[in-house]
């Protein structure tokens, strides 16, 4: 048996015994609204020191703000969709059916987001105040748009 | 007034008006928790149906797999150890004391996994099938040996 096939034996032993797609004993509407939540939380904890900072709630750091920058950027950038199937409506969920009602406007809020946050992550690691002070608003906005039309 | 200003201060309007860097009620402990599992919780959401995939427990999709592998990397590319701020063991969370006991080398050993993650994610997106299995390995046996030492 080869070292490849033996590390792939080994990998595939590591909790990887559960149903594909789910974690631990969630169903997959569970699962899907704990990655949309998770993902929705790293983005918070990204967003909001940025803001506390702009706001002077918290010492401008210029390091630290790229880095928060840089990580709402990488979240943003995944599949955040994927977290939203049909119907996962949920009871631990705050998001509102219209998403599914109205998809295609939902899809293009979320990708906004997505777009104008990467812009976010490039500005922050250019430290231009003004041109931060811009993109953090124009990323925030589609926070609240979203937020407006989808979230209880 | 700017344009500038008025998105600035429209954006720090959108929910901002907390604590800098804790989510909504949450102690800077539970935030900090919830960052670290709502972090690993991802990695889990991508790593896991790549494992299906390579087991043949689901269909392999070439397409899917590398989307998988982009996220686990951007993902893994986020500051984690950020999660773990000093004695932020909580009820609430699996994480052994012996990660601020052991600190060196559990930032050694988180550090490696980001690493094996992000070749990972390059080497999913390449579609050599030895190779991925392989780096799939390497990057399970950082998860295992993390989990083993410092997870509950």
């Amino acid at each position: 048996m080869s070292r490849r096939r033996l590390a792939l034996i080994f990998a595939l032993g590591c909790g990887l015994a559960i149903p594909p797609l789910q974690a631990d004993e969630d169903s997959p509407v569970e699962a899907a609204i704990k990655y949309r939540q998770s993902a929705m939380k790293l983005v918070g904890a990204n967003f909001k020191p940025m803001g506390a900072m702009l706001k002077g709630e918290l010492p401008m750091d210029q390091a630290a703000f790229a880095r928060f920058g840089k990580d709402l950027a990488a979240i943003a950038g995944i599949d955040i969709l994927r977290g939203f199937p049909p119907d996962s409506e949920g009871a631990d969920s705050k998001a509102k059916a219209d998403i599914w009602l109205n998809w295609d406007d939902f899809r293009q809020q979320m990708e906004g987001f997505q777009a104008e946050a990467a812009k976010l992550g490039a500005v922050a690691a250019g430290g231009d105040p003004a041109a931060i002070k811009e993109q953090f608003g124009a990323t925030g906005k589609t926070c609240k748009g979203c937020h407006d039309d989808y979230k209880e």
